[in-house]
């Protein structure tokens, strides 16, 4: 059983390779099924396309964001909302263009990252 | 892709089979690869001991509660606290004898339920 019951002391990490925009993030907790992190998104930012093997849980803890698939799914999403990407399901996350966006997310497996979100692609999916 | 953006008019659910003590609960997503619910218990209300061939991860949203494994770890929960409790591992969650606990549920795979936390079990995971 691991239970973790929050950080002390230790510094989070400003996440820059796979993501777009001013990210930062906290390992909550490091399972051999599971990888999880509190991530926090400044307007604008956002993840590159990325899937994983075991699928990923995002439970958004504040603000609003957006989650889009690469068959097209766009959802907007606020506090309080869950999503399930299916394993495998290439998808990204972010911020709105006017809104922070803060959420818990559950990784399982090797996240296999793809390229940026271009301009054209955010914007399309804005609310 | 699967989003929950909450229940709009469902009624909850009260959970009494596999629980000791007053729980209810609110379907909040149900996938192939997950079931998640939020789960409320009152003071000394808990789950019945079980598993899940997936693992269980528990994100606790209120309160004060306890988790304790077959093997003796118990951990002592409170809001914001994130636990894994791993494939097949068997264990139990609930409230503190004096304090409610909500929290979000994440099961993967269908619960193997086992038999009632009886009282002397109880009252030794008490902080």
């Amino acid at each position: 059983m691991y239970v973790s019951h929050g950080r002390s002391g230790q510094p989070s990490e400003q996440r820059t390779a796979t993501f777009t925009g001013t990210v930062h993030a906290d390992q909550v907790l490091n399972a051999p099924e599971v990888m999880i992190n509190t991530v926090i998104f400044t307007p604008r930012a956002r993840t590159h396309w990325h899937r994983h093997p075991g699928g990923q849980l995002l439970v958004v803890t504040a603000g609003r964001g957006v989650v889009a698939t690469r068959d097209g799914d766009i959802h907007l999403i606020t506090s309080g909302d869950v999503i399930w990407a299916e394993p495998g399901e290439e998808h990204w996350h972010g911020a709105c263009g006017d809104s922070l966006m803060t959420h818990l997310a559950v990784s399982h497996g090797t996240t296999e990252w793809g390229g940026e979100v271009g301009e054209t692609d955010y914007a399309a999916a804005q609310p």
